[in-house]
């Protein structure tokens, strides 16, 4: 048996030190910065998953499973449904990602608050917690995904892994874990049945089942810890055994990525937040092409065409010519591109139906020439504009809004909440809900945030 | 986007074809033979369940999944309680597998019914169907979930994967799938939600989570076609896509063995019954041993020393040496063989904590070698054994009982059946329930068959 061999020459004992890590830390552990990061996180989530709460996503997803509720005891973010623990966080899970609008670990293009959140704010209204304690396991979740993903990154992406599912189920079985006082022993349970039950293919983006994958690692990573404190037992060697889950799922396993610097260094303060709703990629791109509208105005009518030169994941994972829905216009670096010229739109309004088929943004979409570029930063892009009068304009992002070195400000992430999430549940309520969620770290009851979510509780939103 | 690329060159559309065929297969298409096969799988499984139901692994998933309940439709065979769909699914997968007593693929080694069947009984007890559109169902399902193994086998299992769950829970979404009449467009999302939820390590042979991937992948495959029924969409290219499943998970990829001679050449009939509950790869040494101590009687008790040969997968799955719990002795080749000598037991009581370190044989055991040699057959071994007096014995077995060329036959499975079923329910209620489920293509309603399985419904198990 695998799981009872001696341990191969140099591989430390991953799982067991991960989940100690998991299981000791504390509060007072986690340096200022970085808990400010982890609230930033929250929030900026919470507005996702009330924004996306009006999708026919969520339709589709809450016509499947509401029939088959437990004890309604979750809220359904943004909605007046309530579901069962697992299935509020499956949906949650889903609506904060469908807008593409979410946050990214940039090394792993891991969208890390949708499993750990998702499952952990579910789960906090059947065992209240107060939102000191939220944030400490959302923290302690989020840093155990990214880690994982940085472990087996980029070979485990590039085999075709969808990572925010993969690594996800992990990080939501860890904040999950934390919140329940599981022991060390159970924690590493919950991480071999979090591993049995990681998932999620690249190749179904553009589909609503990617928004499935942080759904599924959601509830998936709730039962798992769920199942660990209930004495089912697990391998627990689950991450490193030669049969677990880095080997077979990656060519490349750095468990220095996991072990190195745990509790010092902290991937979940590299947290960022998109500006735009649509695959990060795009984002240097967006951002030049709404800087260019901006400088030329009524000009943006008269291109003849674009050149733009990427780094090489822009156009292998948006590079849709002929998008025809508005989920596959966010796959489209074409078709953002020229929405963001001509309406200077990035926000989930540039990727309706509609617009995506629009004949003005199809015909200078049409225009557009992408080239990969090995030596282009993930985070730049370079854009030729040329005129039907022959002139050309050149645009250069050296990087681009919401990357790690332009940050989105508390301001900008308000403005972002605010937008999306009035849609759904109206100003007022979308007030309250912001102002709540700010204070996340001073509520005696977390749950409060969910609650106020919904904005047709008797007129009165957010729970005061 | 990967969903949308042309198919690489010489690439079948894999996912359309088979889902196609599920969705276009009618009872009468499926021969005879295969039929009666298939109605043997779904006795020896119903057995399985039941013989497994009173374990502690059973009790741990319920008493993890219990609270979370939403309507208590589906029956927990051969426990009083009931559980929604999705949660019956999952601990009637658990349970069936848990003796490691199921049914096999021998070619894949899948555990064909554990996935399936728990997924299509538990949704029979929501949506009523026939014996006969139940074994239809079950037999498409197991077809599909076989072929898909084959395909990817054996890289996909030297891998890592634990092929019952990766491979069982596109089997579970072709069984609900056609029993609940999902278009082809819908069978095809079906497939994609599947693999989005495949997952399983062999790393977790030897804990309760080994038992949990069949009732995962059942719960799973529920879930994706419950959810592609209510319009939520996937990749329609799952299986075949470059980062689909088969090349993300294997570097095999033969897809005739998924699309070659479809409903002319039946997998699902090649499927075989284990006479012992433990690893199929151990039963040739079951099987001579237990030969042997027919032949030499109390003599069992003089023997110095037994050297085994065997296929190398023997030692690489069930090389455990020194084995604590009823568990780990399912894993060890070695004290399975010396309890079918002194005890000539290899039905689940000789996997009890007692029987796994009984002095006499543990120390037995610790006189056993086995060597792997690549060109034994893995339903073959050489056995000599060593007395105190120096002289040996030989045995080889060619074909060991159970494997495909000596099936076992009706009566067998009835007395594998009543010895396990009757230390959970008893043995009125088994014999009504092992009546029962022989009749299961006549019965209008087959949810009788997981009604019968509890024996405690007013002294009237079977519903008749």
């Amino acid at each position: 048996m695998s799981g009872h061999q001696p341990t191969p020459d140099g591989t430390p004992m991953v799982t067991k030190i991960l989940a100690d890590w998991v299981v000791t830390t504390q509060t007072k552990d986690i340096p200022a910065e970085v808990r400010e990061e982890g609230l930033r996180t929250f929030v900026n989530w919470v507005g996702c998953a009330v924004g996306g709460a009006s999708h026919e996503t969520a339709d589709a997803a809450l016509r499947a499973v509401m029939p088959f509720s437990g004890p309604r005891s979750a809220t359904v973010l943004g909605r007046t449904e309530k579901l069962d623990i697992f299935h509020a966080a499956l949906v949650n899970g889903i609506t904060s990602h469908v807008l593409d609008y979410d946050d990214t670990h940039l090394k792993t293009i891991i969208h890390p608050a949708g499993p750990v959140a998702s499952a952990l704010l579910a789960l906090a209204e059947t065992r209240p917690m107060s939102g000191e304690d939220f944030l400490t396991a959302m923290i302690i979740g989020i840093e155990v995904e990214c880690r994982i993903g940085n472990s087996v990154y980029p070979h485990h992406y590039d085999r075709g892994w969808h990572i925010t599912g993969t690594a996800g189920v992990f990080g939501a079985a860890a904040a999950v874990g934390k919140a329940i006082g599981l022991s060390p022993q159970q924690m590493r349970w919950a991480f071999g049945l979090a591993a049995s039950q990681s998932s999620g293919f690249r190749e179904m983006f553009g589909t609503m089942t990617k928004s499935f994958h942080p759904g599924s690692a959601a509830k998936n990573g709730l039962l798992a810890a769920i199942m660990a404190e209930a004495g089912f037992d697990s391998s627990e060697r689950a991450l490193e055994a030669p049969r677990g889950w880095a080997f077979t799922t990656s060519d490349k396993q750095d468990w220095s990525e996991i072990v190195g610097d745990l509790g010092v260094t902290w991937e979940s303060a590299l947290n960022s937040y998109k500006p735009f709703a649509c695959g990060i990629v795009i984002h240097p791109t967006i951002d030049g092409c709404i800087q260019i509208r901006e400088e030329i105005g009524d000009k943006v009518n008269e291109i003849a065409s674009v050149a733009l030169t990427t780094h090489p994941l822009v156009l292998e994972l948006t590079g849709k010519r002929d998008p025809k829905t508005g989920l596959e216009g966010k796959f489209s670096v074409f078709h953002s591109a020229a929405c963001a010229l001509l309406r200077g739109d990035g926000a989930p309004t540039a990727f309706t139906d509609e617009i995506v088929t629009a004949p003005d943004i199809v015909a200078l979409r049409d225009t557009i020439i992408a080239t990969a570029d090995p030596t282009c930063h993930e985070a730049s892009v370079d854009i030729v504009v040329t005129f039907k009068d022959g002139t050309t304009l050149h645009k250069h992002v050296a990087r681009a809004i919401g990357s790690s070195d332009v940050p989105l400000t508390n301001e900008q992430i308000d403005t972002k909440f605010t937008v999306q999430s009035a849609l759904v549940i109206g100003e007022e309520a979308t007030k309250k809900l912001l102002e709540l969620a700010w204070k996340t770290a001073t509520l005696s009851d977390v749950s409060d945030v969910a609650r106020a979510s919904v904005h047709d509780v008797k007129g009165q939103a957010a729970a005061e």
